[in-house]
């Protein structure tokens, strides 16, 4: 009785149905699925569930005309739009929305155009970012943009969140690399934020607005992006310090010379302790309190920054120093850096990732900080990431089987959000609103800022359909 | 009697009395200025004249409670404000606007703090280009942005219009260097754009959408901007060609090589001519039909990259290569570059100075248009600019006694506008809509992104007194 009561609760009404019914007609056959199957893949992120409600569809859209005919329908009903891409976010900014039609871009993957001269790709928003490096690597050029997601995220959103990397220290985030993108509005219009060229002034510019916004504002449907020509071999030094400030100092000295750095990450000695368990064979040194992987792709003086960063950590106390030059050996330690997450969480089965950023020269107090707070939440509080951009992720390991350590790492999950700010940092530096850090957000803003904001989101957006209760 | 019922027509009426008298309360000594002088050396830019009516008054404020106290009172008023920084803008964007609170930056000329280890510069709007600059350097540090203009301009007007200079092919505009901005809304509130960290994604990028939008949207009372260590020294290849199809075959083969140029400029052989006979000892080679010059700034592999750029214009049938490594022969020919504009002007007496920007693949086409254009006007058309970014700024020569020739001019002038849509491009790379281009702007945006710039307009500026009739 109850199950009957329950599907007869999520049987479509007359609304949905005909709802459906158009969506029918305007995608092609098996692009509108209702299963609950269907649904269910696409609720939540990487970030994790509960997702918000219950979506009525999933639809596939192939072309741009596709997109635009979904919105002209949920416009028409007043119906939410969510754009999903691989579901790889770490805020839950894909989730489902109660009510809403998700649109998944999988099959909105072409590569449309390579233009060695221009030097450009023209891409649809369901193409994996690695797919992309790849094909443009094999005509001699490179997209820089590296999330570490990028063997399944997808470009759309790397756009949504102008997602960052390890590559950003030198060449920038998604955004650095967006020249125009063609948008499809929540009436379903579709227009270019502006010409495809280097440089334009004409009108505001909508590019870099629409980048970062989450889907709030409109759909990316299609992408051109800037390309730059191959850099060389990557090459470099990996350390490993006493102490965190000592790692820190390092960092600071090699971003303040001449020689910048490719990549520059950070791992602390709760990290290393956990990779070295999770990944016994990675190749990272184990048993040190911190590390610092200093790579440089220059063609030209590669070998003197590598010999410059060699000094600048021995200056800053380092213990064993490891020059690497074998691309292999150089895989292995930057797979290992990427698991950092996952290491993280294996230390006590649970962790909450945070994703702060702030001032180079605040860096070293935000490490005393964590210090100090892990010791007063008793909680692990591993912290690595991208110390050149002073973009840190702090991992709080709690044992999800425990209330009171759920209860302290949510403690500490706020003080370490209020210590952004204290040492004039964000609570975000690449992986985004969504629906986490809401409340966090309006405090880093401000009320006039978030007016603002909400102010430009009508302007897009005047029912709010698009991805709702995302992002602002 | 004449005189005196202009003088009785221009008295200030007891509202913009009342106006005046609120300013003077709310700013220093000195710091309301309506004397006819001070108004008239502030009524256009460097485009030049007429100017869209008389303003009320001049203020020179010195803190941002300053500003945010003018924008106070003229919001009480419906006054219109018009942020002015040295009036070198080329596009009308700090013209006069009728009844207008002019807001003259000069004296808001502080840098605050050059921060070498967050390698950042917070300074307030009205600090002239250069003198950052060199400041910066000082500290071993670098801010590319170099407008033609930087010796006078102001970086208050540099983020208004977004911009350029010879060094954006390497750097990126101004913009890129933006890293965070405190900014007055029209009603008087001050906030900051975000925080200044090298990466944040928490709310939309205010940051951006400020950049470039000529004071419509909001007034920017400080700025923090990124830096760089400082590059190597200056070097490269000036080389002529028999033909500018030779010439940008050449630029597009270095910028599809792995070499980056610091700078990468294209001067036709019109405006050779006219800079060899407006400056004589400038060292530019006469009587060639098109020059490139190619320079770098690698500290390391500068020889090769000079080597490459050599080997490359070569390959494209160079005439005479000259490898230029003497810093004063390199300042020389630089500033006759930079003498483009007067040089073309000379030409006739009079020209219509573009500022088109297209992909590189079309710029073959563009220069063949261009050529094809002039001889159908019979008017010189001389064209040069920044090649590598695609953005051009083709001279259309005149005599200004001729007003046969001035019609011929402005029928080219709209031909030129057109052509840059055709070529996929825009009306304005880095020069801005200002005055000048208002009616281009909505034929390159179309209704749907007009529609859209005026509703973002409406959420900053509700009441449109943020330089009115300006960029949208």
């Amino acid at each position: 009785m109850t199950v009957a009561l329950g599907a007869d609760a999520r049987a479509p009404g007359a609304r949905t149905r005909s709802l459906l019914a158009e969506l029918r007609i305007a995608l092609p056959a098996g692009a509108v699925l209702t299963d609950d199957e269907s649904l269910r893949e696409r609720a939540f992120d990487a970030k994790g569930g509960p997702a918000d409600g219950v979506p009525i569809a999933v639809v596939r859209p192939v072309t741009t005309a596709h997109v635009s005919a979904v919105a002209r329908i949920a416009y028409a009903h007043g119906t939410p739009l969510v754009p999903q891409g691989a579901m790889s976010g770490l805020a839950g900014g894909a989730n489902t929305v109660d009510g809403a039609i998700l649109i998944d871009f999988g099959a909105m993957n072409a590569i449309v155009r390579i233009d060695a001269v221009d030097q450009v790709a023209v891409v649809q928003p369901g193409v994996v970012t690695e797919t992309l490096a790849l094909a443009v690597a094999e005509q001699g050029l490179f997209y820089p943009p590296d999330p570490a997601s990028s063997t399944v995220s997808t470009i759309g959103g790397n756009i949504a969140t102008n997602a960052g990397g390890m590559r950003c220290v030198k060449y920038g985030v998604t955004g650095d690399f967006v020249r125009s993108l063609e948008i499809v509005l929540a009436d379903g219009r579709i227009v270019r934020t502006s010409a495809p060229t280097v440089k334009v002034v004409a009108g505001l510019d909508l590019t870099s607005l629409v980048v970062g916004s989450e889907g709030t504002l409109a759909i990316v449907t299609e992408a051109t992006l800037a390309l730059l020509a191959a850099p060389g071999e990557t090459q470099g030094v990996c350390a490993t310090f006493a102490t965190s400030a000592d790692a820190l100092a390092a960092a600071n000295a090699i971003m303040a010379s001449p020689r910048r750095p490719s990549t520059l990450e950070f791992l602390d000695g709760v990290v290393l302790a956990a990779i070295a368990a999770y990944l016994p064979d990675s190749g990272l040194p184990a048993g040190a309190h911190a590390l610092l992987l200093a790579l440089t792709d220059s063609r030209d003086g590669g070998a003197d920054d590598v010999a410059a960063y060699e000094r600048i950590v021995r200056e800053h106390s380092a213990l064993v120093v490891d020059v690497a030059t074998d691309p292999v050996r150089l895989d292995g330690l930057l797979a290992a850096r990427r698991a950092f997450n996952s290491a993280i969480r294996a230390v006590r089965g649970g962790s909450i990732d945070e994703d702060i950023a702030v001032p180079r020269t605040r860096l070293p107090e935000l490490l005393e900080r964590l210090d100090a707070l892990s010791v007063e939440v008793g909680l692990p509080i591993g912290t690595g990431g991208h110390v050149g951009d002073g973009n840190l992720h702090p991992g709080i390991c709690y044992d999800p089987a425990d209330p009171a350590q759920l209860e302290a790492a949510e403690f500490a999950h706020s003080r370490i959000l209020a210590l952004a700010a204290e040492l004039g940092g964000t609570v975000t530096g690449e992986h985004g609103i969504g629906v986490e850090k809401l409340e966090a957000l309006d405090v880093e803003l401000g009320p006039t800022v978030r007016e603002l904001q909400w102010a430009i989101k009508a302007a897009f957006d005047p029912t709010g359909i698009l991805n709702p209760g995302k992002k602002l």
